[in-house]
């Protein structure tokens, strides 16, 4: 599985902090920290600021290329800040996202398509984010159609079916993965991504849910995640799900992750002597 | 899902001990315990000593009928030991097991027929474990048509499809998975439950690898499993799974637990005060 290294992003309030604040060693700290837990992408986003988001996404980029090389994801709606970020951007980034919203489909596509960009597309649209797994798969369907006009092929496309919150509808977890098995169906050669916060939202020990969502998503299809790299529980039941699927061939990975204490207990702290 | 609880185990050294020795406050400590953590059934095995396993297990079966209600499971292959236990059992048991072997079919399966028991059924026989998903259902097959030739009706059937080992086969996981949808596409009214210790040997961290199993095998369609009731991480496990698949009506098996205090980490212990 793939991850998209969640942490660089201002609608987080020490985040927000350090971007109003140009802390520039605070981001740095964050983007290579992710990278050194395995993170294949990080998402830069730059905060719900209209006006200032231009430049603050502009500031993260080059902060955060300085530091590693690998790609980023731009994490916007507003095309305005897309475009005027690009030139800074040196690898090719995934742009997240668009989505069946009549204005994501006018204003970023255009961008991912002229760019050849990765990008991340959510299962809503202008009337927001439909509640059966048949009614994604058709929001879903009109927004390949756009992807494909635009010259935009599947492969490049990230589907977030938008995993909704359990408290408030006990089905939101086989609704979403049957959406995703569906998706995958149809459209094989998409990817699968989701996003994890929502699921357990209200719920007490949310990364025991965030942790037992993710291995059954696997076993759905989804092959990339929007998480904390730096989470050692979540990418232990990752390493785990992949061995349990039989994606891990000679048990490689998870032998590894072993070896280089990625796994099992942290050692504790020496017991303190007794007098 | 409904959990065996499967310490009392005479091949167990501890237990193999108790029993030789007669200590019947262990034995009843293990019982009480499993109980209190949920256990729907006790596993009872005297061990491996066929001139004593009739005794033995009559000694088990009274000692923990002396303290709990809960129905037991008779784990022994041995008709003899079985026909001998049987007027001791107050509530009808479950027996584990019968399989596609000659010997049990023609020695255990009676049993289970003329007392009614549930019982639990290994996807093997003489020729020993098949390796495919195909294979195993060919097996349970001639199983099932043994079983409803008792009188046996499905729904006592508890399809145990044997997890291999993945050390030695990565592939060992998906098997039993596909295994699994299979029997419970061909016998819906049989329950599936399945044992975990083999899946991880050879691996470290073997409980996570276990309770990544187990939240997979849930979606597979088990029902019961032959567990430490005890194991607070993996029951953390089951109950979160079965949140995540919508089986856990108004969140309240996971709420409840949570009160409880059965799920998260558990209190540290206070810190040594300093001088």
């Amino acid at each position: 599985m793939k991850i998209i290294g969640e942490k660089i992003n201002g609608t987080r309030k020490l985040v927000g902090k350090a971007i109003a604040e140009r802390d520039a060693a605070f981001i740095q700290n964050l983007a290579k920290k992710q990278v050194e837990a395995g993170a294949h992408w990080l998402d830069v986003n730059a905060g719900t600021h209209p006006d200032r988001e231009a430049d603050d996404l502009k500031w993260l980029i080059d902060l955060v290329q300085a530091v590693t090389d690998v790609p980023l994801c731009l994490d916007s709606a507003n095309p305005a800040a897309l475009r005027a970020a690009m030139p800074a951007v040196r690898r090719t980034p995934m742009i997240n996202s668009i989505s069946g919203e009549t204005a994501r489909l006018q204003g970023v596509l255009p961008i991912v398509a002229e760019h050849g960009c990765e990008v991340v597309a959510l299962c809503m649209d202008d009337k927001g984010i439909p509640t059966t797994a048949e009614a994604r798969l058709d929001v879903i369907r009109r927004v390949f159609a756009a992807t494909r006009q635009a010259g935009v092929p599947d492969e490049k496309v990230y589907v977030d079916p938008l995993a909704m919150t359990i408290a408030t509808n006990i089905q939101a977890g086989p609704i979403i993965f049957g959406a995703m098995r569906a998706i995958k169906a149809e459209f094989p050669k998409a990817h699968l991504s989701c996003g994890l916060s929502n699921v357990s939202f209200g719920l007490p020990v949310r990364a025991l849910i965030n942790r037992t969502f993710l291995v059954l998503a696997l076993d759905a299809g989804m092959d990339t995640a929007i998480i904390d790299p730096n989470d050692r529980d979540l990418q232990a039941a990752i390493l785990a799900a992949e061995l349990v699927l039989g994606r891990d061939r000679h048990c490689l990975g998870y032998t590894r992750a072993y070896r280089a204490g990625r796994l099992g207990e942290l050692p504790k702290p020496a017991e303190p002597q007794k007098a």
